[in-house]
């Protein structure tokens, strides 16, 4: 579908549904005997005993399996900063898709408050509605401190998607090329261009998952412990984490740390990379080139020069890294384990089970990353998460 | 159905569904074009459309048919202050009474704050999602407070149900009295017990409805001059108002100013009014006592001292005074019109059109008000408030 058939085709679907999601009731309410119970004055018997024991509001309530997708509306897709109104189509895409692909009750808020402690605060206040929170959409730095201090502060799951979605697929993918190609992630030099909350993110899990030599790039050039004092705090913690490598003397660009890479993962802008620094990389090199909707590198010029496995955002190539591969099956898994965190241990598990959705036979560059359509996806995810989070004891008691 | 039969069966069917509501898609997303304009990229051609011109969210989104139903769990039903946990099932049953009785798309959201700064605030936030809020169940004085800030602040409708939405109903039981007896309003003396939410807004809408003489009762005794420094701003208002009349020298029990009362209308508690005080009060009185579940009077007792019509809030007696006789049409309504504010000109002319849904041949003593299950019930009171809404110009441009 080219971009103006989808744009015309997108207006019209939303125009003709006013928007894509409906709250409909699982229980009659037509007769007086139906509102005494689900209504006054029967309501109040499941109120009290929630009341004496708060748990019991898994039991009694929709809590248990309604997620909230909450945005500031300050990076919508890569529209930017376009505010909570603008931002609400999006999050009601994403709740849809948590219903169609895990069966999960899911309600958009778009809120109207850029202010990091505020967007804390409020989704403190909103919490008890909710079995676990999908931040969505909101600018980096900020999103990072804003999922960390929810994460401590509340107990259910606060997952920001743009952040540990990718980098799960991507980890997944990573783990499925090594599957491929006899390789191994700590022997490979990756390469990631853009340091925000998706390429952070991807380079802290690919750390987990093994990887030892990860250089970054981003607007200002490539990442280097020597301009440590103008970085954002995102980019000083994988410095000293020892995360991102700082490069040799005289490597500057994009193309001077490319050379040899085995990896490029993309999270970044359209049309930085050329086939020519793509044939500069090691023997059979691997492009995830995920801007979108223009790729760092279009999947036809990547095999120009020589791109053994191209992975994109779009689903008009092969290997789409699309999130929808992640989120439904994480907060599935979190919900049945009633996990109070979504932990490190948690994404990991869900990286290796998206891989080996696909079995060896079915592996091949063009097949490296399971559809968002197949059936074995939230369910290998949702299995994992929930079996680590059971094992590793983030469960509510 | 007796009180423990409805505890019970209520217990059931919210385990049994684990909770009531259910949030699903109106768009199919099974296809990877499905995807591709309910999600990325078409889902950006909505989103830029309302950037450009915010009011398309009323097109392009849920936003138009949504309501939220709001609690920060301090005064459930007649529970007290549960909190918010404890007080989902009765939001979850709210919502659902939306969407069955008027087709409205509606989210319970309890908050965890009791803080009437925070609670205006964490509206104000939540705005951008909803074509207007539902405040429910907080605890008076502070509802009023709250609700007031949020009607001048806030550019879609806030109501508050527990004021205004049995003061709209009690009204238009009044308007059928009249009908019935010939009587007039203006000529009645009514008494009031309760004079929280309610009970102010019962006091302030008879009063717009041509009321003349009403006297309070509280749980500090007749409300009066005399007592003036004691009482909350609400009390004040209406007595600075002249609203709340102050009785004469001596009267100081609700006994006293029952006598010779045309109305008794109760929003208290249970068993205040005997029926020899019913017998005191002027020929064929009318009693509506709805504290819940046990009246300031049971029908029965009314009966015994001479009550000519008696409502209360219950299901198994005639003449049930329930909210969901105004507040589904009231938001259809207000939406329908696309209103900026629920106002009270289309208060007034809900009670009337409720009153009118009932013929002169179908009033009785034992049918003042409407079932809730009448479907010309929310037809009515929608019609009347987007025709009042529209006429009186609160709608959005």
């Amino acid at each position: 579908m080219d971009k103006n058939t989808a744009y015309e085709k997108a207006l019209k679907l939303h125009k003709e549904n006013k928007g894509k999601l409906e709250v409909i009731s699982k229980v009659p309410v037509k007769t007086k005997e139906d509102l005494a119970i689900a209504y006054t004055p029967g309501v109040a018997a499941p109120c009290l005993e929630i009341k004496e024991k708060p748990e019991l509001c898994y039991e009694y309530t929709t809590k248990g399996n309604t997620v909230c997708v909450l945005s500031d509306g300050s990076a919508i897709l890569g529209l930017g900063n376009i505010g909570p109104l603008a931002g609400l189509p999006v999050m009601e895409g994403k709740a849809i898709l948590m219903k169609e692909l895990a069966g999960i009750d899911s309600f958009p808020l778009c809120i109207d408050t850029q202010d990091t402690e505020e967007i804390i605060k409020t989704c403190k206040y909103i919490a008890p509605t909710f079995g676990a929170i999908n931040l969505e959409d909101i600018s980096a730095p900020r999103c990072v401190e804003i999922e960390r201090r929810l994460i401590d502060e509340l107990d259910i799951p606060v997952f920001h998607d743009d952040q540990h979605g990718t980098a799960i697929i991507v980890g997944s993918a990573l783990i499925n090329v090594c599957r491929l190609t006899k390789r191994k992630l700590e022997d490979m030099k990756i390469v990631i261009s853009g340091t925000g909350a998706a390429g952070s993110s991807i380079a802290r899990h690919l750390t987990r998952l093994g990887a030892k030599t990860i250089y970054a790039y981003n607007i200002d050039g490539v990442v280097s412990r020597e301009k440590y004092a103008s970085y954002d705090f995102l980019i000083k913690e994988l410095l000293d984490g020892g995360i991102y490598q700082s490069p040799a003397l005289g490597e500057k660009t994009l193309a001077d740390i490319l050379k040899g890479a085995d990896v490029f993962i993309g999270v970044s802008a359209p049309n930085l990379v050329t086939s020519e620094m793509v044939a500069s990389m090691n023997s059979n090199p691997i492009v995830f080139a995920m801007a979108n909707p223009n790729p760092e590198i279009t999947p036809d010029e990547a095999k120009k020069g020589g791109a053994y496995i191209v992975g994109t955002g779009r689903s008009d190539y092969p290997n789409q890294i699309n999130n929808c591969l992640a989120f439904p099956g994480i907060f599935r898994g979190a919900l049945d384990a009633k996990a109070t965190k979504i932990t490190e241990d948690m994404k990991i598990s869900a990286s290796y089970a998206l891989a080996h959705v696909l079995s060896d036979d079915e592996l091949s560059p063009d097949n490296i990353v399971p559809k968002f359509s197949d059936e074995r996806v939230v369910k290998a995810v949702s299995n994992a998460v929930k079996e680590t989070a059971i094992k590793t004891g983030f469960v509510r008691k």
